[in-house]
């Protein structure tokens, strides 16, 4: 599939510029950024690097995600007038007015990203993004980078499992945007459940946006506010050969409606008129495209009946009706029920196509549903997923975090005394070593100086949350995990639009060894420091180090 | 406080549209559109109510919020060219040009909307918001405003919640834009968590756009970006009373760090020369709002001391510390070993004010968390919220649905097989019963066409959820709970302000009932029928009623 268009991008830039205007921050960034200015340290060399410390919803892997965004943000970062007048509003009044000239000037022509690409799968410890440039500005980018990562890669990755929980056939509809978390929720969430694997969308903006496909036929409410055949208007329809004239599709139906009863033993006294009436309605709009929700009152009594009698309506005037939805009760037993009854219909009314219609099952589907749902005898050959998708109910957040690792060219760690929140200091090179068999066994970080590994050499490293002991591994492959990807103002590699990240993410997903993968108690994937980074830590930790030395008061 | 000006409203009302456009909306309300106006149905009268099953959070009640939204959203519903023709492009080939004439022209000049006030208390299976209009346009609102009113109210009966679970002494910040659900999800987090009882927000364009105080001091990134003292930049500061020229605040910050240290027998040799070097520096940029985090290295050992030798010499020159943040670990043991510190310092260097000084905490605080840190000792004054908070991680999303309940001025009823999705037929009006002491006990739901009760009258009633028993009650006070805030295209209740929302919620939460407040196991308030809405219940459940007639095949 083809990038996105000129236009389209410009649409996408002023939308993230209108969803993360420079303001859509933690003040703290601006009380920092006026402490270095004022200390004369905003112009120095910072280096930054975005990574999260556990792989989401206890899984073995996540994907990466967000950054299409994040560089239309850093390309578009600016102050408006209006935007620094607000600032001088909130700051301390004695605040120097040199500062917010400082602010109106600013951009991101000093910032450089290296970042794993959009649609990779990525491990908890490994720093996805490396953000360098002006201390004041990285520091300024920090919450806007980490609000446009973490839901973004939460919700991709949340799909990929509901995509593995599902299995490769069906086909999976995400409909979640009156549950979501604000309507950016429910946009990021349309957006990035495609990339993760999703098939189709129910919201009509990631259509629009994002090239997504869109799909919805009908709610309750549609068929419950028909009360009755006269209000199916018109009445006629014309054969799709078009032979003859308009056909009056309302004695029809009644026909067949009588037909299927006789055939399936059913009560014609407990089917719905109102019901009736909504579908053959819906039918006379939608000839080729009828797919009612067939549960608004009985699916077995009234549902499906109505649904069989008009779907052979449209198949005896030459059209192919799509099928039914069901939206509540147990949708596998159901769906048997009704591929039955499909069955029978085919076979009884020699109409071929009538056991091949789909049945789209929606209902309240968590991941864990969905595995059984895959475990069971079914029928179903696309899933609705909305609230437990899109919120996320698992785990409806990420923990990126943003840390320093280098100023002025020196390394930098937090040494927290929770050892868990301690960071990796300095600027770093990023390595992802395959086996021979084509899986990614190990990701490496090293100094940035340092020489890469080569393939086939052994080499020592120390893998991270084990004790400090070294392994020695030797690579089939070796891959540079992250590229640069905006410096100088400019975005330097070519924007992806949602389909071709989407084809990404299944490469990345397919080359993942299957242990990794697992939904419940996966094998954890190696992340290690090479022996120099390795031993940058330990430095630094006896305090050897200038990094963070000891006061030694006069 | 005054209500927004003119330029805030057409800026909200610029963002409203940005956020939430028209076509952020399930593609079946466009599919039922077009089915309705084939047939000729688009302009009938229908009405749909707003409502939700259960309370969240295993809670007794709810806060309703979003409405201001969906009055600017009303307001500006229209299609612009480019979304008629995307739809064009994702409706079915055969649909009839004409419907595209019919989107162009469409907005909601014909629609009005009865609603429950923005930032009251409300409960499950009362319809908050009526919806009434032409069929077409009232079934294309749907889902933009449940995505407006289910994460708004929400996140703001979290942050009640939250508030009830911390008492009304502590201030309470909100700070989870990096962890949201998107940009959007962040900044109406800011917003709602606000009007439900929080205090400050870290968020700068929640400040911009709805007035909310914001806060933010620094993050460990600052602190471990000094390495040495010798990068405090300028190194004095002149003092309050001016009478004096600049200090060197280098000298007198290492005299006050060796006599805390005297003080407390600290070790001198393991203080960190960086965070004393960034204190001092924050110090000098903020001498009137110095508040630095103190936990980069360690609390005991370093952090603690430096800000005590930092805010002993800003008193020195007049001026009057803030206090520190606390971001890991035991808040509660902390908070009481620095105000220990506090007052050891303010009795021995007989600075009075130093026992006074803010201890902000701040590490992932949940709602348990946050009750279990009210009942232990501590010294907090200010606690920050992000994750839990903002995603609403106890339950994160609101099952608010929409639901027709009158057609052509006919009752319309879902009758589901789950009796709980089965739907109250009918335009009502609703009233909320008042007793004696002033607290709300009851809210009845009755037809439209009923007289309302009177305040001292025994009144029939039919409570929800429960067997099919009646029950008498007698009010103290009758309120309607309803108010028409949007008809012929116009908002007709002034919009508030979010601190005139916010002020709304505290007496609306301060009239109910403790035991409803309850945040485990509280009593269920009732909610009933009227006794001619629960005979409509049972008619059409009888299928006596027109409503929902069965079809009598020929």
């Amino acid at each position: 599939m083809a990038a996105p268009s000129g236009s389209t991008c410009r649409l996408m830039e002023r939308s993230v510029r209108d969803r993360a205007p420079p303001l859509l921050t933690d003040m703290y960034q601006f009380t920092m950024a006026y402490a270095y200015w004022r200390a004369g340290r905003h112009q120095e060399p910072a280096v930054f690097e975005l990574f999260f410390r556990d792989n989401p919803f206890g899984g073995g892997f996540s994907l990466f995600a967000g950054l299409h965004d994040c560089q239309l943000f850093l390309r578009s970062f600016s102050f408006s007038e209006e935007d620094v007048e607000f600032l001088r509003s909130v700051l301390p009044p004695a605040t120097d007015p040199a500062f917010f000239q400082y602010l109106r000037d600013l951009d991101c022509s000093g910032v450089t990203l290296c970042s794993v690409p959009e649609g990779t799968v990525v491990f908890a410890r490994v720093p996805l993004m490396e953000v360098s440039g002006p201390l004041a500005v990285v520091q300024l980018l920090e919450t806007s980078l980490l609000c446009l990562v973490n839901y973004a890669s939460l919700v991709c990755s949340n799909a990929a499992r509901f995509r593995l929980a599902a299995g490769p056939e069906k086909r999976l509809l995400e409909m979640g945007l009156r549950r979501a978390q604000g309507p950016d929720g429910g946009l990021t969430a349309s957006r990035y459940t495609y990339i993760g694997g999703f098939d189709l969308t129910s919201n009509v903006q990631a259509g629009f946006l994002f090239g997504i496909p869109v799909a919805g036929t009908m709610a309750h409410s549609y068929v419950t506010s028909f009360t009755s055949l006269e209000e199916v208007w018109p009445q006629t329809l014309a054969a799709v050969n078009g032979d003859s004239d308009s056909v009056d599709v309302l004695s029809l139906t009644k026909g067949w409606l009588n037909r299927v009863c006789e055939l399936l033993g059913s009560d014609p006294g407990k089917i719905r008129e109102g019901e009736c009436a909504a579908f053959l309605s819906y039918a006379i709009a939608y000839p080729h495209n009828f797919l009612p929700v067939i549960d608004s009152y009985s699916v077995g009594c009234s549902g499906l009946l109505n649904f069989c009698a008009v779907a052979l309506t449209l198949f005896e005037l030459g059209y192919r009706p799509l099928g039914v939805r069901l939206d509540s009760g147990d949708l596998c037993r159901q769906s048997v029920d009704v591929r039955r009854v499909f069955r029978l219909c085919s076979e009884h009314f020699s109409v071929p196509l009538f056991d091949s219609l789909l049945i789209v099952g929606t209902n309240n589907i968590s991941e864990q549903s969905m595995a059984e749902l895959n475990k069971k005898e079914n029928e179903i050959n696309v899933v609705g997923v909305g609230t437990h998708l899109v919120t996320c109910t698992k785990q409806p957040s990420l923990g990126c975090v943003y840390k320093l690792v280098e100023a002025r060219g020196r390394p930098r760690m937090k040494i927290s005394e929770d050892p868990e929140k301690s960071t990796v200091p300095g600027r770093k090179a990023v390595y992802r070593l395959v086996d021979a068999e084509g899986h990614p066994f190990l990701d490496l970080q090293c100094l940035e100086a340092e020489s890469p590994p080569e393939a086939g050499l052994p080499l020592q490293c120390y893998p991270l949350g084990r004790d400090d002991s070294a392994v020695s591994v030797t690579p089939a492959q070796v891959a540079c995990l992250r590229l640069e990807v905006f410096s100088k103002g400019q975005v330097t590699q070519p924007l992806c639009s949602a389909a071709e990240t989407r084809a990404k993410v299944q490469v990345s997903l397919q080359t993942l060894h299957p242990r990794h993968k697992k939904l419940q108690e996966p094998d954890s994937y190696t992340v290690a420091l090479s022996e120099r980074l390795h031993n940058l830590v330990a430095e630094i930790h006896r305090g050897s180090s200038s990094d963070s030395s000891f006061l030694l008061a006069n």
